[in-house]
């Protein structure tokens, strides 16, 4: 299917703003405006991105497809009350804002959600980023459609109440397993070590589940419910930190119980 | 520095036996026999690893260097009891038994442990597994040294507090992290999805450490404590399930906490 290229305003200059706008420039789209209320950052992103910057957020122009709201979760209905722009496709790219905090800013409202984390300093391959599209009408939907699939080969329609269920399933297994990460070098450097001895363990982890289930694959003293190594690590961790003790405690039994079950 | 090749008893048929017996004939030390109690399976694997084969746990060759026991952590001290090779260094493959668990099997005791997830179906690089050793007089643990080097390039001496202490971070970030990823299938399929929409974000989150501080790459609505979502999360894992809820809550709480002190 040939693709159209798209006439795009972004509001915003975080790191979803920066790795978008490089993404839209770099499949064909058109950036014809980057809008931030901050003015320092907005033009240091407009530079960057190699497209006009205003902080004014009426001057979205008339040529426009689509406005693509990508601030923070808790600033989205604040943006979309400051723009007013019927007949253009209006977007956040939050996976846990409803499309309705869009309001009134136009007839034509929808959701973009990116699903990855994206830093400013390390590269993000977007072909491979899943796209959430979410729109109030099937139009709205194609449009989106079409600008996700000239971003990214992973492109899939959600619900509102299914990109909700998403974002928690990605707290889970990106937020939570990153934090565990960060415990368990905690746990290593107060003891002298350091992460890297368990780096190859922890690609592997996550390796495996690309080909496989997590649940057929889990290993470890709980899951075979050993409950002597289970014991003497809680006494180790109790010398270390009660609340670490409290989380192995709480998710051994979470593992126990879905094993058992 | 030429190695030279080490005679090595092998006693166990699991996943261990299986991955360290290919590792050590591939890296050209000689497999002088396999015992294991259950017959059916000791023989499976002796046919695999092309080695001798037998029951009998006092079948040790005079010409043996090393035996190593790799069997379930609760039956390293039962099986030895059953051998008795005074000049042969005898070691067990686990991260979380002490090393005097081998008891008087031999004067030389030592572990060598191999810090990576094995299962039968997949294939591991033993190059990057991290093999950490342990001997009882300096002359074992140059002897472990050796065979490990042969196999590894990651080979690190450590004390029998520190392999435990890596033990339960690699529970944290290993098998908690693969029940995170088990509780993200469960949510997603709930909901009519499937896990393969996070896996681009998985495989991310665990490379992106690879050269980073997990501490400094954490995201999502705990690190930015947006109490808001949290709410909402919890409102909606409660009617999934009160266990995931309350593992939502914990897991968020040492997210707070780490990044607020």
């Amino acid at each position: 299917m040939p693709l159209e290229p798209k006439n795009v305003v972004l509001i915003g200059a975080g790191n979803v703003a920066f790795h978008l706008g490089k993404a839209l420039k770099r499949s064909g789209n058109k950036l014809l405006l980057l809008i931030n209320r901050n003015e320092k950052r907005g033009e240091r992103l407009g530079f960057e991105l190699g497209c006009q910057f205003t902080t004014d957020f009426k001057a979205i122009p008339d040529e426009t497809d689509i406005v693509i709201i990508a601030v923070k979760d808790d600033a989205i209905a604040e943006v979309a009350g400051k723009i007013f722009c019927p007949g253009k496709v209006v977007v956040h790219t939050s996976g846990s804002v409803p499309m309705s905090a869009l309001g009134d800013a136009s007839d034509r409202l929808g959701v973009f959600y990116p699903l990855q984390t994206m830093h400013r300093g390390s590269e993000v391959n977007m072909k491979e980023v899943p796209f959430c599209i979410e729109g109030n009408s099937n139009w709205n939907e194609g449009m989106l459609l079409e600008l996700a699939r000239s971003i990214s080969d992973n492109v899939q329609v959600l619900s509102s109440e299914q990109r909700k269920m998403t974002h928690i399933a990605a707290v889970f297994a990106c937020n939570f397993t990153n934090h565990f990460y960060a415990l368990s070098e905690e746990i290593l450097e107060k003891n002298g070590m350091s992460l890297d001895i368990l780096k190859p363990l922890i690609k592997k982890t996550a390796s495996n589940i690309l080909s496989g289930h997590p649940k057929e694959l889990q290993t470890g003293p709980a899951m075979r419910n050993d409950t002597k190594v289970m014991q003497e690590h809680l006494d180790m961790l109790e010398n270390l930190s009660p609340e670490l003790k409290k989380l192995y405690a709480d998710v051994s039994e979470s593992i126990i119980k879905m094993h058992r079950s």
